[in-house]
């Protein structure tokens, strides 16, 4: 029998941490961290750092994992991320069993906050077709709200709308008609370049709430060309990049 | 020179509070905190209870300060809501003038996270256009993160957009294109009852993140009447009622 939480640690600032993921990190037995391969990004030494930081008690346990890569020759994406998935749970059950042969309590830093576009929660969800898993989840700040604390902004218009999608979405489907606010996440291609910029403010940033964070804001038509060329300047300098933002016609 | 801090604290429950929370609570020099009036729910209660909890600066100064009513007589919405902005920000500068005559550092406890359907930051924008005041946000976890953390739910499928919205746009304007999933809140109407429910799933729950926490999901056209039986209720009971849902086709 295995307990699993999930934990939302907030998006790369260590005083993100709720006092409820504190007490969630200090009563598991083990906490399982993805080692990502390259090494590129600083995510792993960030819940590495907020493990040193956080945990007082010496009874948990830290192991590491080697992410395993999705297939580039699976041609289908839901398919290619649906076998990725599969292939991280299996990972995750061998390094539970080898770790707390017989259960325990198991558990994992999310970024910002596992119910927005994470697959922690699928993956768990695959677990629990093999074992008997009991999952809880710690909510945590979420990029879209280190993005408005940062600008300093509401999210909605008064009494209005607003959608989250994703840069392919914006891409693929356009500015969709119900609502007059967009927040664009997990988009590695200025996405924003594909609507039409008439009467558009954007709010951008990179790497939100952390040390290095990065904000452009302004009419769409006139600043698009700055987050662009800011983007690739320190995507290059850092080696990796988050970056996020709201539209607001 | 004011420096304003809008402190987001989670949805009532004290472990929702961010280390960045603790921190700007402990850097004021006051805290204002409303004085709903009737009283009936326990918002200043919980934030008076978090203040003692977390705030070990002995210089902090909390002051509570009674918050004007909307009024009636004004026909129109919009206008309605301005204008009882308008007298908040009155309040809030002579409460400020009265505790701090020469400036300092103002702190306002904020439910959930200061950007999402709150006219904190709205009220903090008109008092900038009297005086000179410094905003600072800092972000929370939201009602949406209580809903779908409780839930243990993703609140996206894998790629897709979602919509944030209000049970008075889900009633006036039906679900919108935009999106498969609705997150719906500010709905004292259980507005869901104005939908088509085939096929729909929701996840529902009242009090998310407290101790009274409530829960109901299901097929919308098997719960429906279940969620408003049990609303009407724990509204009777508590005296006041926050509630939340996600809608999913
Ligand atoms: C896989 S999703 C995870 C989102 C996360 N669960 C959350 O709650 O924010 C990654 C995307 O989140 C956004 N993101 C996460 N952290 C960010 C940060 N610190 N600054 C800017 N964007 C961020 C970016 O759009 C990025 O492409
Ligand atoms: C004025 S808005 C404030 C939202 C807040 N800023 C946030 O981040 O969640 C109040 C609405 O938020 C939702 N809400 C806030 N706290 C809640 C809770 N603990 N449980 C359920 N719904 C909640 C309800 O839909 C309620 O009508």
């Amino acid at each position: 029998m295995i307990d699993l939480t999930l934990i939302g640690i907030g998006t790369g600032n260590p005083q993100h941490l709720t006092l409820q993921a504190i007490d969630a990190l200090n009563a598991v037995d083990l906490i399982l961290i993805p080692n990502k391969g390259a090494g590129k990004d600083d995510l792993a030494g960030l819940r590495r750092q907020i493990c040193d930081q956080v945990i007082t008690n010496e009874k948990v346990k830290i192991a590491e994992f080697d992410l395993p890569g999705r297939d580039p020759k699976t041609p289908d994406y839901r398919q290619r991320v649906d076998d990725w998935h599969d292939a991280i749970a299996v990972v995750w059950s061998e390094t539970i069993a080898a770790q707390l042969p017989s259960g325990g309590k198991v558990g994992f830093l999310v970024w910002g906050d596992p119910s927005l576009y994470d697959s922690t929660m699928r993956i768990a969800t695959r677990l629990q077709r093999q074992q008997q898993v009991a999952l809880t989840v710690i909510p945590g700040v979420t990029s879209i709200q280190a993005l408005t604390a940062s600008h300093a902004i509401p999210v909605n218009e008064i009494g209005a709308p607003f959608t989250v999608t994703t840069g392919r979405q914006l891409r693929d489907h356009g500015w969709p008609d119900s609502a007059d606010t967009l927040v664009v996440m997990l988009d590695g291609d200025c996405s924003f370049q594909s609507i039409d910029a008439t009467g558009v403010q954007i709010w951008w940033s990179a790497y939100a709430g952390m040390r290095e964070e990065i904000m452009v804001s302004g009419l769409l038509s006139e600043v698009a060309d700055q987050i662009i060329a800011t983007r690739a300047r320190a995507r290059a300098d850092h080696g990796w990049i988050m970056d996020i933002y709201l539209l607001r016609k």
